[in-house]
């Protein structure tokens, strides 16, 4: 297989591990399903190790196409905080992952729903009908629970957890992450991204400015997707100071990176990202007035071209740590690596 | 208890029933639960009587304030049409009502997941934990399709259904329903509204003009809400011709009826439009090209004041008919004219 | 002529003169063009009395209804602040106002354009057809400075500036100011509302919760507008720490306040409303991190209400303030008390 | 200089001209100053050649980001429609050219103002500061009427009209264009773009995959702007029958071509698109119901690549076909061939 470090897109320095956790706090956990016709799973993602509904952490969504069925964005658009993990699945399952995370954070504040109104669950997803028999509707709460309670900073990419039936570019997509280092006078920060990425058609593949897909679509008899009925979620952390406001602009850049990966945004397809930054942790929930910190707007250029490498970056670590699977209708997607060793 | 037709918004015919199932085809389903500290339920309100998600309709959501949970609205702004009933829950059952319409669609529909893509369910909440105990999450996904099969053109109003724990400006609310003809040279069109109310204090409520609230507030000793911790939904369904733009013009309108009751949409207030219409119904589902129908711009002024109207009666109906509910902790919320005699 | 002070909406305190410039450092100027079939006018809008373009205030704007012509707002809303005086004026004379407030703005900073970008002028208009030739383009570019150099926080309302065509609800409308404090344990502070008012049809009208308007049409011969073609536009400005999420939220609010008056956001009406806080003055502008105060969300309550409440009494206000004008065509619009004391 | 047919993006077949003038009925005009340290100008684009205030054409536009000063942008969402040519000049000049678009269409259109209300301009900009004299604001309204009179199908890209002074990463920018047919069983159909480019730095520049751009940089002594403080407008064309809502999702897909060339739509850069299609012209004039026509929703595939592609294609003709100038304190942008020449 790929090693993770053979692709270099940009010119930023990479965190320690490349990964969404090198921001500090941040922890994603896997669950993965793997029974035949049941290819499947569910992602964390833990913004710090703290009680999340007490310190909740400012956050934005942005949709670039709306093909997709998660839930909570609204209120993280209006409130521009994040009050609970972040969990990806597939289309079917989002029911049953937003009692899973309910009952999770009802566990562990036993006040929501008796002094403090409710809380907002954020579930994404992507369709993993190529691989999972989707209509079992497989995954349970308790997976939700498992998955939160496996997470580190040490986690496993590709055909894991949500990622386990994702497909990319006809081949196998799956759960891929990066990050990349911003340097300012007033300190330095890391941006991670994690992406599910499960969109695009092979022929549009570009890898690193390169449009292989073409070539391996001549070179092999795969068959194309009749039309894009896929979607990516691109999850951004930051230890940046924003505002709810300086993020979404932030979080609008990864639309460049994953373009570049040669998506059109299909129809069909679900494409958002959801942003949270640690720096301002707390906000909303003090006595008197807050206190934000915030990067001056000129600074923001740096974190835009931070974020558009790591996002192109994490959609191709998805495909190279994707491990060739075969499910439902014994019906196989390949790890691109084999592709590509096949037809050279 | 109040009559219905007691209160009178406006100028407008209102149609047979004065309900949202006016507009033909349109039925709604209530499952309520009532049992000590359970006060809860489901209302199932279907576009149509024939398969949904074969034949969409135009659909349009528009959000006023975000402190809220409901899923499915990307999808419906994104392509603009509505491929399931709309459910109506408390908060925390969400997901459970998610998994029971997925489940619904999923056996009417063997394709979706093999050969269709994926369903969009939408699902729209309110709060209900001052009756409910709200944490024990006793929605289970089969109350969605028991309500999904209770449905009809004559079903109750008040505190029925996802109305059984509602509170509205202090005193018992839940599930309102109103309508309005429109009539134009190329025909009459019926505007239906059904509302979940959960929303404002006693001291802002103005009925039909008047400011009631205040002096019930100083008559009563009903301990008036610290913070708007409400919300409401506002179900918009018409036969009027319309573009999924026009139809979101005419849904924003519902803003206006609900200012005039006293909302300031307050920060911790889940309000929000869902609409649709079913005068073009197979959009997108043709073979070639479709052929739509729509209104020229400058007659929406009256569905724009029909709408106004048609929210504002909704709102009061779902207080009229509301009855007296006593519930979680044996805390008691009133029905609006009981309150109102004992004042008078 | 109706005193100001005989219309009393709501209970939040009063500012110190009931207007806008009630906030500290506000300033308003008026231009007035009073000559038979020439009614209009220039209204300017001083955040400050620094240098604004060196001490951008944080600002939002939101848009109830878009038939308008405003410019500035897509760079309001992208970087959440304003650098420039707000510009009211008439709809054919937006490109004059843009012109003069440009000119305004390179004289008292010769960077713009040679080492820091340009600037973004903040231009909102009304149609005032009813009363002026609008096709005449009488505003020239030096009325936009005239106004500006007159700017105090002593001015006039009613049939001034770009309130002197205006028309309300088929009464003479204009330019109408009021002010709410909000108070909290961090400290008292100030909204002040401006409103152009150029909306509405008379039977709508209502007053204080009175459908005033049903009333004053039966009882005199006035020609109701056919459609709505008017506009409104809301002014906010306020000494409230927010960051740009909050200003909007608030601002969003002022369609509460307009709801009230009668308006139903007609078709063809440019409803909208533009806000500015002075409290984080110099944002996005310091060496290092910005530092940001901002209230806890859940008081932003208090200062919805209070928008509410301000906006609707400075709609009234335009409307009892405005004198009896004849313009173009010989035709009349009537103060609003006249008309009362007619029909009474 | 590089003929334009020595880029070729993608696959799908070019219009006959390779134009946004493709589109039947699209006609351009520009109008150039060039005179030292004035080096600006005007482009104009007229939907089609009735009379366009009565027969608009449905339109929609895009942000994606805001630091820009466009006007008409906000009556084009609201509405749909587009019912004045489209303005494309330096950003100081926005409020001349809204004088002389103003005044165009009075003069063709004695009723605005007197009996159809107002109308709305469409202004777009870029900052053409690095070579022009911004601060003289130059263009008078006249110059929009001579570009309006100039419009025809064949015209300039490149340094003319608005093209003049803009400036691409760091190179000659300008006015570029390029056209794709799409097809399918109900016809064949034309998507023109026409860009205006102002935007990137040249170590970001990627030709077609190739990143030269950072080749060119090492080779060459040119100085890069320290920021993004550009902008582009990309003009979308199309006789595609879509609604507003289809329209809107199609124009959001000229930011994958925008992406491809290097673009991370820097922090200073106003980069917005504005479409419209002129298949179901009249729209919204009719009496009775208007017939629209419009594409199955899972048509648009096709339509979104072709727009990313020549999306792409057009700002790589803005460069290749825009002969170097030498404008403002001698400073001197170089056409891209010639850089190429001189680096191999």
């Amino acid at each position: 297989m790929l090693k993770k470090d053979c692709i270099q897109i940009g010119s930023f320095k990479r965190g320690k591990h490349n990964k969404i956790t090198d921001v500090h706090g941040v922890t994603v956990g896997n669950v993965t399903l793997n029974d035949g016709e049941v290819q499947t799973g569910v992602t964390a993602i833990k913004p710090h190790q703290g009680n999340i509904f007490k310190e909740k952490v400012i956050a934005s969504s942005h949709v670039f196409n709306g093909f997709g069925k998660t839930t909570g964005l609204i209120q993280i658009d209006e409130l521009g905080t994040l009050e609970t993990p972040i969990i990806l699945t597939n289309t079917l399952s989002v029911g049953d992952c937003y009692r899973g995370l309910t009952t999770y954070m009802l566990h562990s504040n036993p006040e929501i729903g008796e002094t403090t109104g409710t809380v907002n669950p954020v579930v994404a997803e992507c369709n993993d009908m190529s691989l999972n028999n989707i209509r079992k509707m497989n995954i349970k709460s308790d997976h939700v629970i498992e998955a939160l309670y496996n997470a580190s900073a040490d986690f496993e990419e590709g055909s894991v957890g949500a990622g386990r039936g994702m497909k990319c570019f006809d081949l196998k997509g799956g759960v891929g992450s990066s990050s990349r280092i911003v340097s300012y006078s007033h300190g330095d920060y890391t941006i991670g991204i994690l992406t599910l990425t499960n969109f695009g058609k092979l022929s549009s593949f570009v890898m690193n400015g390169d449009p292989i897909g073409e070539r391996l679509k001549k070179s092999l008899e795969i068959l194309e997707s009749e039309s894009e009925q896929g979607s990516i979620i691109m999850v951004v952390a930051t230890d940046l100071p924003v505002t709810q406001s300086q993020l979404n602009r932030i979080i609008k850049r990864t639309g460049v990176g994953l373009s570049r990966t040669g998506s059109f945004l299909g129809n069909g397809s679900g494409d958002l990202a959801i942003g949270f930054s640690t720096a301002n942790k707390g906000k909303g929930e003090e006595e008197g007035l807050n206190i934000l910190h915030s990067i001056p707007e000129a600074d923001l250029d740096q974190a835009f071209e931070a974020t558009v490498e790591a996002t192109e970056e994490a959609i191709l670590h998805s495909m190279q740590l994707a491990e060739t699977v075969t499910g439902k209708g014994g019906r196989t997607l390949y790890n691109l690596q084999e592709v590509v060793d096949k037809t050279e």
